[in-house]
């Protein structure tokens, strides 16, 4: 069973979990049981019949937006929100040309998983997809945005001396398969500039970053000063109940809306949105953006407080934290099984966390919104515990 | 709010549901509903935990596939499980062909997208779709079946002949876009033979005809006495809940899941699994196979009953009936206004239906699988009635 931030098993032993970021408002978050509960009792029926709480839901939710993203379309799940997306930037840019970032996990979708690289050598890519390095150096010399944008602007100069019209530039704001970047704030401006010159879109996937995850925003990209033609939603926007969504512009979608016919019948169902309306409602009355922002600094605090050789880069914002372990501080080499055996000593300890990025080498840590300090403080203590005992703490 | 057969607006009106075919157990049946809220109360997760019911309910599922229908992989709705077993044909089979019925639906993905005629011009075809004829002829001395196997080996010579190979042969074994054809009973076979000679697949999706809606079997496919390597289900599946599947031949998916890292966040999550269950043990438990089977052939009876020069044929099995209209029984041309005015005149006397078809003339009959002799009666006789309104009733 699940209850607030633990996983029980059957025979009742109890983990702490820091690392599911579906239920990010805890294991099967009461309120939100009850709301989904109740309107699955009374009607649970599709967009083609009129029913106020769908109408309820998308303004709350545009509500959170900056303008002029303005219109919700419902989809399933983050791969569909994101297929959804390409499609809609396709058809208005008349472009088939994509970019995303090097190690890029977007969904599972024959066209999505052609652009997530993280899939491997054995998922083909689309042949018009062009990768980015993650914003990301070790040089602090280096400025992560222009070269960023560089990367992207060669990327769209490559599509178009081949002839492909871009459509869009995906990126998860957080980038968490890539490794967790975060900073500096603002260091996709320039890239979002390139591909709106270039004629693409800027497809924001929020799957991961989004509803408060990375604290100081309700969005990822909010942290970086940019405003997407698209966003996609999904994983904890119903806190387990499946369901997600694409944000737009209305000039982006307009056309696409009024010709595609696009309707999918479980999207935007009366229950998916009276779920996803208790989460807004679950964020605002139990103050999470607050609580990520604060338990989130608490938390980014701690991880960096720990004497280790081992730990290049704690990365992260909010919620949600990359630790890149590596042989030696000074080599930067990734040290993939160190990180393991840290992420399977802390799970005989009971408590869940994973690794991420290319080499495999980087903590993820994602604790659910409610996280307490006390929670923080017993994961900090058993994680010090597990890397003394491995050896790799500095004395 | 819903209950059984029946919807209810806000303010009372009750309306006769021969339409929804997701919840096809009726609306918000109790032990479904039941099953979920327990599951939800207690634990909400993924496939990469452990846990007894996934077992449970993918172990009741495959054993109502005849063999060597085996394997289940979850997916959230009709569009990802059609988008899966596309991936998995073009990932077995090499090839890049396909091949589905002039106005096929099958979702909403890109890929199925641009295999979906049904969506109209404004959505892009893909470039190796070939589309056959439904199997169906007005001309009672035409072998359907041969006619249609003809038509599926002309779009495999066509793809050969451009050095396309054929990667499946995806139909809806019901056909419910195209016009809901049934008859006569195995016209499949010579078709299917034709795919596999080429090295390509079949794959049957029973979104709309799968789980007891045709009345003989549990999956539409197995009236035609066919073997299909891939099978896609959804909409009734979770009778409301967001849950899809496809259902493969172990040959076909075993490297494909081996390389390809498939995994769906909330695909078969533990509430879907409990969900699904208690869908297969309500068909099993009201005997809905049976009951589909018995009201279906009440209500074509009384389909066929009704005496109008303007009904030129009704087609269908278990509860999934098209009547289609036409000007006159002996020119056989399509008759929407008619159609749609049946439609809209049965919806002012709260029952409801809805058309099918290229030319939208076909009404479009499919109440739940617990359709009572009693409901029957009266969705006929309210036919009838605005039937004989609109004077297309023959005195």
């Amino acid at each position: 069973k699940g209850e607030g931030i633990w996983l029980y098993t059957a025979d009742g032993d109890q983990y702490l979990d820091f690392y599911n970021n579906v239920a990010s408002l805890g294991h099967c978050h009461p309120q939100v049981v009850e709301a989904m509960t109740k309107q699955a009792h009374t009607l649970s029926t599709n967009t083609r019949y009129l029913h106020d709480t769908i109408i309820e839901y998308s303004e709350r939710l545009t509500d959170l937006f900056p303008d002029p993203l303005s219109q919700a379309i419902y989809t399933c799940t983050g791969s569909e929100a994101n297929d959804l997306a390409c499609r809609i930037a396709k058809y208005h840019t008349g472009g088939e040309g994509y970019i995303v970032s090097e190690y890029a996990y977007h969904g599972t979708s024959h066209l999505i998983s052609s652009l997530s690289p993280n899939l491997g050598p054995t998922v083909s890519l689309h042949p018009n997809l062009r990768t980015v390095p993650a914003p990301h150096s070790f040089d602090p010399s280096v400025d992560v945005g222009e070269q960023f944008t560089a990367h992207v602007q060669a990327a769209i100069d490559d599509l178009q001396r081949r002839g492909i019209k871009p459509a869009a530039l995906l990126v998860d704001s957080i980038f968490s398969s890539d490794g967790v970047y975060t900073e500096p704030k603002g260091f996709l401006k320039g890239a979002v500039k390139a591909i709106h010159k270039a004629g693409g879109l800027f497809i924001a996937d929020e799957v991961q970053p989004g509803f408060a995850r990375t604290g100081d925003h309700m969005w990822g990209f909010q942290r970086h000063g940019v405003t997407p033609d698209l966003v996609t939603l999904g994983k904890p926007m119903g806190n387990g109940y499946p369901m997600s969504g694409v944000i737009a512009r209305p000039e982006v979608s307009r056309e696409f809306g009024a010709s595609a016919r696009y309707f999918n019948t479980f999207a935007g169902n009366t229950v998916a949105a009276a779920n996803g309306l208790a989460v807004l409602n679950v964020i605002r009355d139990q103050n999470l953006l607050e609580n990520s922002y604060k338990m989130g600094a608490y938390l980014k605090e701690a991880l960096e407080s720990i004497a280790s050789s081992k730990i290049a880069e704690v990365r992260g914002s909010g919620l949600f934290y990359g630790v890149e372990i590596v042989q030696a501080k000074d080599n930067y080499t990734p040290d993939e099984k160190t990180a393991k055996a840290i992420v399977n000593a802390l799970r005989k300890r009971k408590t869940l966390i994973s690794t991420t990025g290319k080499n495999d080498n980087i903590l993820k840590v994602r604790p659910p919104l409610i996280v307490t300090k006390e929670n923080i403080d017993q994961f900090i203590n058993t994680l010090q515990d597990v890397m003394s005992e491995l050896g790799v703490l500095s004395h």
